[in-house]
């Protein structure tokens, strides 16, 4: 005994999302079937519409479905500064808490040699097109503080330094409003022997 | 600055899934669109297949594509018995685990006037229809043993006795496998004064 094709396809399907399994898909089923058709309907076109109408920026490789995403498109921004970010969410994260108005690159991952992402996956040759023609003067790298995000940006430094241009890494320390005894030992070692002189 | 209109509205059509919120579905949507865009063609088809194919099976109200479910289209299936359920995965667990070879009848909810959820909106009428035509001799009921599956299963009970059939439900009390010390004290509660005699 088991559920009717139409239900198993649509289980099976939800289960192609990152962290969804067997039980939350059927929850997932049995809750827009039985409560939400009109938002299924709505993210049946939404899926089909992303999926033929998204590419990526040719410059910056954002998602968009146009050929470049709108900060690339925008004029008035500082294209002197250029921030290596490693998922289109980071660029959300640092156009919104900061005054940033200088260009994006976002990898859509981070150096991860066993799962296959080298730098051809990350589109660094465009990266380093954009670094060869000699607009640049800073490349900001945000990759995450994690061991994939370190290589990540230990080889973007490479890159830039390459073609003489200056590298910095946005500061990792304690997070504002953190306590100091609640803060991981790692992240509170590194703030400490990153500690800069008060002016 | 935000995300391109169709990213959106990809983000805003996740977001009907119970369980996911924002961030979820912004993770979701960047790895179906870097990493599975085959995946959400699926998932796309699936989910417009299920809204316009699936409905309930007539008599019992499990999801199904045709006008009965597999179960009540079965023959050799024991008629005088039916199990009532919340919920389709039920049918799915008692199946799975038991040798019970009756019927079901699945409300897809339970009472909760507060959400709306009246005898209405669980089929009763189906389910006294059912029972007024008289084969059924025992409605076993396997709501859960929640404060909204207790009202339901007490209303179900006054449903059978107004058609004289004998109502059940199935036992609660300390799980297989379960240690004395580590259950709840309303489950030990329940488990101590509904004891049986050893025979």
């Amino acid at each position: 005994m088991s559920y009717s094709p139409l239900l198993l396809r649509l289980i099976e399907g939800l289960r192609c999302m990152p962290g969804i399994g067997q039980k939350s898909a059927q929850r997932i089923a049995f809750h827009l079937l039985e409560r939400d058709r009109e938002g299924a309907d709505r993210l049946s076109t939404a899926l089909a519409e992303a999926v033929n109408g998204i590419g990526h920026c040719r410059r910056c490789r954002m998602f968009t479905e146009h050929e470049l995403c709108s900060i690339c498109e925008a004029g008035g921004r500082d294209a002197t500064q250029l921030c290596v970010v490693e998922s289109p969410a980071d660029v959300m994260a640092i156009e919104d808490a900061t005054g940033y108005r200088g260009m994006y690159f976002v990898l859509m991952g981070h150096l991860s040699p066993l799962d296959g992402i080298g730098p051809d996956e990350l589109g660094i040759a465009s990266l380093d097109e954009w670094l060869r023609a000699g607009e640049v003067q800073e490349l900001i790298i945000a990759t995450n503080p994690t061991v994939e995000g370190d290589a990540t940006a230990h080889f973007l430094a490479d890159v830039a330094s390459r073609h003489s241009v200056q590298a910095s890494r946005i500061a990792h320390g304690v997070p504002l409003g953190g306590e100091l005894e609640y803060v991981d030992g790692g992240t509170l070692s590194h703030a400490f022997f990153g500690r800069r002189v008060v002016d």
